[in-house]
């Protein structure tokens, strides 16, 4: 009964994370209503994303650069490589602002289940990397989960013959978070890992 | 720190509703990861929807079409208008595939408060629409919310002097509801309106 464009943009949009069919149906319903100020807008920018976002050969960032903008930047220390899972990963530590080295961007986690191996990931280009002489250190910033974890051992693995100091992320109390809320082994974890105040 | 043609994906996407800006960053790096399968379909598809949707001057259905596919259908009865205040309602009604009348979409409701007049509305068009003699019945269809039920009872009032039958949609017990999550209004009017078996 819809007409077949709106059919069309609905079921594009319900592909969309966090749009299920029901809120693809509303957004593009809210597309529609206000064509000039967000249809058009939104097309255009896609459109602009699409042909000149590319993947840095270098870090695995997207950017419209190549080298992207952060392996560019002569501000950044190249001491230090920062290896995370992904580039939603990389824009939260930038959203910091408390990281000033370089990024390294996996592409994903091992998994023998999905069957992604080593060289699936961007891992071959990181161990070039931290090959090089400037690298002093690489920070493992892959996410507290099974997957993240066996993805950062295996990367210190093969980091181990290099002469690089291989770090992680501090485990501990999230800053304004409650005890109460938290689970038992971040508990146990940032009572380890007490420091003196 | 993000590219530029990033950001402004990000922000368009966040304005859609049931996006917010977080989900509008993990949607638009779910676009630009699947550039060829999504991005650039959904850029296209929305550029169609842009030049070729337009308001059915009719009924005020949204549609490639002038009038709309739902005006123009010949197996459609013209003996009766359901009026509705928005497309998305339209939309659930012909899901329900249980009218198979003409409908009418107020693009709205009357609201004092945020200045929506008659006029505002598509109600003119819908006077002029039930003085034909071909109609026989307009089903007020609008949410039963206050704004919905002011709006149907304007409406009624307007149509008091034409020869047609106004209805509204039956309130009651929702289908597969449970009574004892159902508000006290609604199981009134449930009782009220009891049918026999």
């Amino acid at each position: 009964m819809v007409s077949d464009d709106i059919e069309r943009l609905i079921s594009l949009l319900a592909k969309l994370p966090g749009l299920g069919p029901r809120s693809a149906r509303r957004a593009a319903l809210a597309l529609i209503k206000r064509k000039e100020t967000l249809l058009v807008p939104l097309s255009k920018a896609m459109a602009a994303a699409a042909s000149s976002i590319r993947t840095c050969s270098v870090c695995g960032n997207l950017d419209t650069r190549e080298p992207c903008k952060l392996c560019l930047d002569p501000r950044r220390d190249d001491k230090i490589i920062c290896v995370v899972e992904d580039v939603a990963d990389l824009w939260a530590l930038e959203r910091t602002a408390s990281f000033r080295g370089r990024y390294h961007v996996l592409g994903g986690t091992l998994s023998a289940l999905d069957g992604v191996a080593p060289d699936d990931l961007n891992i071959p280009k990181l161990i070039e990397r931290a090959d090089d002489a400037a690298v002093a250190e690489v920070i493992l910033a892959t996410n507290a989960t099974v997957e993240g974890q066996t993805t950062a051992h295996y990367i210190a693995d093969r980091l181990a013959a290099s002469n690089v100091t291989i770090s992680g992320l501090a485990h501990g109390v999230p800053v304004g978070g409650e005890l109460d809320y938290l689970d038992d082994g971040t508990l146990s974890a940032a009572l380890k890992a007490r420091r003196p105040v």
